[in-house]
């Protein structure tokens, strides 16, 4: 896929979700490097510093995208590769090794999460995310678990997960959003995704924080479930993740006129509502997740 | 219209709303009593009693219906009137009373309502209460207000209430349920009716009282707007309102098989969370309420 | 039984029970007046002002017994009898009337407070009141339910309550009383009596306060079980109950000499943890409980 | 004094205190119906009305002075005197009464109050209240106990209470504002006063909510002092008190361009956050207390 | 003592105590290692990790005995001592330096401990931990303090730390465990052991969080005091610690048939209730101790 | 300057601040080896750690101080420089290294601290720390923001904040300290500086806690904004801050007789208040900023 309609395809939404913009991403960018016809090492670097920069500004807010990015460049920068040749050849092992990378994580934190989940526990869950569905089916394997869940207004994609864990054969009751409480009430613990990991809290779901805060009121605890990737190493240093406002169509097709749609699509979950941060590093307490990437990834730190 | 036909429409909610069941149910009384072959007084009595409970049965949890049909067999017990004749002239006469007294109290609490408004305010509501837009319509005649409001699923009542107050010329914007958090951090008031007042909580839509918790958390004072005829005397001697389950397919019309959907249509508003009850007696906080409708409607304690 | 003595038995502890000492005060304060050498009226009403002063002595918080005993002075004093002859028939019937009443509303308490526990309930409970077990013992009668409770040391009266619901055949769980989270974390509703009720708060066995904060963190109501005969007017003017510490012995028999042994037996309930108080009135808000009294037993509020 | 200079005295903050300017006004109304040249009752009851109205308008908010004036009027109105010499006399006559119950109320209070502290406790207080110094020093005759308290920015009023209380050899420890934790977390109660009483929240010196919250928070206990003239009937019927913003000087003398400062002398202290309000009817709690000025002080409720 | 004994005696409880059961293993472990008669190294390690598996079998949650173990073989795998009799004169060293790492640490904690308890402070403990006692005996040798201590039923482990303390001359007052709110509303700080320290909690005895939770409302600071071999790292990885019911003959001798008794020995103290854990690393923030010991400790983090 | 006058002018609080202190305490220290006449290296070592221990001396709490000079010394220890003559010369050079990390520091916290204060938002701060005035102005310059802040009784920092920011043009209201929570409810972000950060809180000015605590009520961000200089490493080994009880006269110039002040200057704040700490490494969550000070200044936890 070349570089520019790949650049469109993720613009117009048609590449969705954290995880496939980011592997598109990668492979935009290595097609980009395997084709170039620069001269020179210093000219291929160039491409490949423009084609990142054009990649970025295709979202304002993907960490994975751009951790997948960085790690790539990274490594063609730090293999002192030489040779054009070699930086071609590199391009295409670092982009594979970057996907199994993401997919050992995901099937990491599908065991660890399983274990997580004890016997005969109602597990509660808002929207929809893969990794929290993962953990579910796994620990369903050999444990009898339920689920309730909301349906996630205004895509509803609550009814997602109810679909994809029905078929899996583990009971699901479906809520609405504001009967959450109902839900959390009898939950034994509370699972959920990220869309943005930062130092001071997780990105995700319009609802995520205010059901949070619910489960801390009934200690019922709360994990996010989440390869390392998503974390933004910008917020480290000042950036706030933007929260993006949403088409109100989403939320009322033809409202009246005089009245206005808030279709903010995202809310910052608060570290301290977080029990644990499931990654594939293991079971970590959110205060403390941003060191262990450190240690692991220090191609994520880097600043130019 | 006569009394089976009644019963019939309330309960296919061919008539809908507290209001108009009570109203229409007096009407069907009243008529039942007017056209009444009965003998003698004790007859006519017996027929009135057999009619309430008819009525009663239509729904689990109407008060407002219950204390408009127990106000007239009241007066008519208490009047007095001797003769078959004189009873059902005082039918009529009592049955537009109740409807008076009503319209008058409607009439109250808007302007009391409207009181408590201040200038600027941002003023949150929830569902669609006719009693919480007549009070912002009539504080709007005066003063610049604005009005958040939550879309309220399944039945997205809130949209009523946005399209009435937009009409009205009141600026409105509209969030989803669980974007509630974002509107109550700004709002300076929240305004919500009521289904059933009891001595220890107010019935009204699911999510009153999960966004009373949030408004008390960010110090945003909680008015229930009702008339007082809301009050459920039996709650005093130990009755329990029944929340309504109502058909999952208000939430999800085709949900795949396995997938259980939980419709509690209705929440306990917590006692401590509410400011005060604005009612036709003015503003009281929600535990002396019922000392004053006490004071005020004797006939509502009658037990037998 | 005679004054002197019936004084020294409930000095002694030997008779025991708000109920049981108010109702062997008032026997002793009767026969005092039936066995009267008094002469003439006035010297009759000094000998009972004189017994009353000698009952009230014996206990330090006993306002089941103040109210007794002042419910009958205050209708012999209203009665208007003249003769000797007629104070001392009267003395009989009130005292009677006394004891009738109360078991009237303990039976009034035990309906209203059945139907108020739904089927399919967990009911919580911490130390031993007949009152609570009574309206569990009715509840049973029809419903389905089940108890969960606290062994309530350092007496154990935990225990009391589990047998005497176990044989009744409710089952019941048993807890220490450092577990009450576990126990509240699943329980519906929280029942509790009452040593003593006042206008700010509800005086019970140690540990009640800090259990009815646990129920209202994870949203269970917490209701009083007592007859409203537990209100103590004279807090109303500035009367704090004395909190009982009781020998250290029932806590440790033989403590190493420098550990000194705190055995408060009662804590305050805050009025805002209560949702209702369950008397012979009905369930009341505690904020409201105070004036349904004053309204029905004026003769409790009489100053001298 | 003549009602002219009485008006100007009290909009000029010449006359202070609630006590003070209803007093005051008592005053000269009394001596404007006695210095009456009215030829008959209804001009002099016209002339009655025209000076209330003038009182009234010097200042927003002074429930007391209100209640005062509107008590000396509802009790002319109904004592049917018939003639002008009759009303001239009862013009005095009624004023000295609600002077004379002013004093009594002030008296029961300072006994009540001083019945609530035990003994060798912490009293915490803010501002300045003489009904609070005076249930301290009445407290002090026979108890031993200590003050701590917040020195009440910007006016300083927490010193006048200091003096007070030293020159009564009452001990004294005195902090800033700010450090009203570390005051708190050793008090045993905190009393403070009121400038107004609504049926939903008690009006008093900014900086009385933020303190009953710490308060609440480590359970320490909060009484209301006040006499019940300070009840605010029209706020049963939506006014809402106004919180004066005092000159910006009182803060800052001098700021530099470009600050604003921000004066407002009052806040609003929720209902749940206080556990009695103190008035000459004993100790009620907040909830309840609108209902017993209602039983005993009709007047105070009638509306035209 | 040899290894199937040292098993039995670990399982029968005739051994207990987390240190102690920690120091028995290795020693069994050592001896079984010097006894061998394994004539090549490989089956020597056969036979080491056959005894690791019969030693870990014993208990199922007993991190300082694991960590104690794989210390012991982590560091005879790496030291390349090649021939058997290397390795057996090693696990008698290796045994050494265990056992006085621990003590090492331990003195470490009571010094760290007693600088942070100020003079004239009040300390709350609950159960018994030799830590935590430790620490406060260290802390008495130069400050006047004085211990709050709650008796921890079912097993009266808290006369335990009475005991030891006032032998010690260091004034103890002793509640119920239900009057904890009395202890903790007096106390300056709460210093707790630890039975196992993973990266979301800490599981101490039952009561501990339940008082941690009113040791915060309070702003009572509350310190986990235990050696860092408590930690347990399996945690990381999805395992969750198992609460332990023990025999409810503890709770209740005799229960009444139809009574369930509870008796769940545990429970986890929320990170966020936590103030810091004292170890011999020094006093850290629960969030970031697992950080620490991952630099000190990489042996406790290898997985096969 | 020399050691000696230097010592003095910080004990008589002529120089001030916590970066002066730390400056001039460097200096001194530099002149002190420059000018020494020590014969050998051991010797001068010997002078160097006598002017440690005194200008240590000098304050009972100041980290930033303790840190400089330990950075001094542990470069000169380790730099190995053999000769007199080269210790020297390299006093000068690392005392200039220090002064210009610290400056370096300043500027990389005034970038990364305007990133995060978006656009169009209200800044609530409280005393005055020119970390946090210099954030204001940087986000000032491309940002439209304004700030709230609180006068900071006794001494009224506040004005100092206030003037600073006016004079930049930001538009500033100002607030008595008891209405914090008026300026905290319409607040965006709070951002306050520290004056010592240790494991378990950070200590600030009186009234950053309580500040704090309706912060996070509220849901408004709290970030400490200060060099990571000022963490104290002691803090780890059981060391607490000493909270200086400062001069009365500072509350009340001439309090009358049997009046205390308690003018304790400073307080902690609890970790879990803070969002995150912005220092020169970026913006970390407050458990995990000692991890990282751990990774970049080993130098600051040689413990002797």
């Amino acid at each position: 896929m070349n570089l520019k309609k790949t650049c469109e395809r993720i613009k117009s939404l048609e590449i969705q979700g954290a995880t496939n913009v980011a592997v598109e991403a990668v492979k935009a960018l290595a097609s980009e490097i395997i084709s170039s016809k620069a001269k020179n090492v210093d000219n291929l670097f160039k491409e490949i510093y423009s084609a990142k920069e054009k990649l970025f500004a295709t979202r304002p807010t993907e960490p994975m995208m751009r951790n997948f990015l960085n790690f790539v460049i990274f490594n063609l920068e730090n293999g002192k590769y030489g040779e054009i040749k070699a930086i071609k050849d590199a391009a295409k092992t670092i982009s594979d090794e970057v996907f199994k990378m993401k997919e050992d994580a995901k099937n990491q934190i599908k065991k660890i999460g399983a274990k997580i989940i004890n016997d005969h526990k109602i597990i509660y869950t808002h929207c929809h995310s893969s990794t929290v569905t993962g953990i579910i089916k796994e620990a369903a394997k050999n444990k009898k678990i339920e689920v309730y869940n909301t349906e996630t207004r205004p895509l509803f994609q609550g009814r997602i997960t109810a679909k994809e864990l029905a078929k899996a054969n583990i009971p699901v009751t479906h809520f609405i959003d504001s009967a959450a409480k109902f839900a959390l009430k009898k939950a034994d613990i509370m699972l959920i995704g990220a869309d943005a990991i930062t130092p001071t809290g997780v990105y995700n779901k319009i609802g995520s924080n205010l059901f949070a805060e619910i489960a801390a009121k009934y200690d019922v605890p709360v994990y996010i479930c989440a390869v390392s990737w998503k974390f933004d190493p910008e917020t480290l240093f000042g950036h706030e993740e933007i929260i993006e406002i949403r088409d109100s169509k989403e939320v009322w097709d033809k409202p009246p006129k005089g009245v206005k749609i808030m279709n903010n699509a995202f809310e910052k979950v608060d570290l301290d509502l977080i029990t644990g941060i499931i990654s594939e590093f293991g079971v970590y307490p959110p205060n403390s997740f941003c060191g262990e990437i450190k240690k692991s990834y220090p191609w994520m730190f880097v600043r130019e």
